[in-house]
């Protein structure tokens, strides 16, 4: 049986929120001429059928979006500037987009989303807590790898680090992804924070989760075009005239903007949250 | 009297989104205790006051950031890049970024917050929205002369349009707003729209707002670093040895970031938010 559905005490679960936007307004009016009190358990149940479809469409989506990225980034990396090596040279470089991508945007972004799957919305919170800090905890290992990528390859080179806006947005997206991860570490799965403390900063929480994706993005963005503006120099070959890489990595970096706001869609505006269920769960 | 506090139908209005994230908690200890249902009149009015004075300062604050958003871009062209004219030179460049930082910026973002002034809270919703519709219309001839000033300049000078990814995002974010703002003027201020129709395209027209705001931000940092890419050439002067222009130029897009950061706080995340009156409203 679909949590919430049915009897039982998860049938009290069942309110507005759980309704996909697009049958809210349906809803509304049944609420509001009362036969939302007693719509029958087969309706409810086929009310939850399509919001968990929905978010198993919308989950569908983002896994081939999302895989896309990386794989359209390892591509541009190994067909048209030479592969990987971890050996400071160009090709250390290589790996600094293919793990920004995967760590910063794609991982980071599933490990966001572990709320929004229906198994969680039910049963203790914690194994999530710990799910979700740990995805966010692989997503920071492989962003600095992503960092000691560059910065290996800048040293080797000779080449200042943390000049260009990309690098100083980028820096500074990574520095306060470590803060949020450590603070959510230490209030929401340490167990000395209060229920008030920690009802106080979720929304805090969320937003700045959010945010760091959305800067992230915005370091993808000015980072591939950065790097198009160094690779496309020759006359024939010159980004102005729109090579085939060029034209691949532009479409990888507006993939890579429609992934970030599929995910924060998800995120902030649909309708798929875990139910607060009130000081219980924030105990948790 | 501040809306929504003392006697009168107004006192209805003095629920949880009324009340500061930073004094939720003990507002919610309250209502659990019973206590929320007897506040006194004066409890509810300082509340009330400490929520707006927040939101006073928060206008202040951001009033101070978005003037220093633009006259620094102003700044950089005058003081670096040779001024202005509109005669199809790089002159006539420098209109850009200066046209897209205070359009698709500044005044969209001051016309984005309209509903959480606490004037706009109380009353009639019908001029508001007409304010809304207004000042996003003036972002939108600010942005389009912004593409104009480009366009003209390519062109003169036989450069290629639309070939980086800054202008890929860049003329995608326009088109999107073109379309949020006349959809939302179809909608939501003509009246053949039905309260289920208009309840349902909402939180997709705040979403999206937010969406269009945060990719603009990313075209404006990918267009300071492609444009600082290109002026910073010499050995002397490169963009590596981060001459005063380029931490000038660089400090005003993180401002650019942190004014977004702010006003998307102040959208999406607080508590400023005009309480729903239900059919009514959304009527109007």
């Amino acid at each position: 049986m679909l949590p919430g559905a049915g009897a039982g005490p998860h049938s009290l679960f069942i309110t507005r929120d759980w309704v996909h936007p697009a049958i809210k307004a349906s809803w509304d009016s049944a609420q509001a001429d009362g036969r939302g009190t007693t719509l029958p358990a087969k309706s409810k149940e086929c009310l939850i059928r399509m919001a968990v479809g929905w978010f198993y469409l919308s989950v569908m989506v983002l896994c081939s979006l999302g895989s896309t990225c990386i794989l359209s980034t390892i591509y541009w990396m190994r067909y048209w500037q030479g592969g990987f090596a971890w050996d400071g040279t160009m090709l250390m470089f290589n790996w600094h987009p293919v793990l920004m991508v995967t760590g910063m945007v794609v991982v980071y972004s599933a490990a966001s989303l572990v709320y929004r799957l229906p198994q969680s919305w039910v049963g203790p919170k914690l194994p999530w807590k710990f799910g979700h800090a740990a995805m966010h905890l692989l997503a920071f290992i492989l962003t600095v790898l992503g960092l000691h990528a560059v910065f290996d390859f800048h040293n080797q080179r000779k080449i200042p680090n943390l000049y260009s806006l990309h690098s100083w947005l980028g820096i500074t997206t990574v520095f306060l992804f470590a803060c949020q991860w450590s603070l959510g570490f230490a209030v929401f799965l340490l167990p000395w924070a209060s229920v008030q403390l920690r009802s106080l900063l979720k929304p805090i929480h969320v937003f700045f989760g959010a945010s760091i994706l959305s800067l992230a993005i915005a370091s993808v963005i000015s980072g591939i075009n950065e790097k198009l503006f160094f690779s496309l120099k020759n006359g024939n070959n010159s980004y102005s005239s729109l090579p085939s890489e060029a034209v691949f990595a532009n479409c990888s970096g507006m993939l890579v903007v429609v992934f970030g706001l599929l995910v924060l869609y998800i995120l902030l505006a649909s309708s798929w949250k875990r139910p607060e269920l009130g000081m219980q769960a924030e105990r948790q």
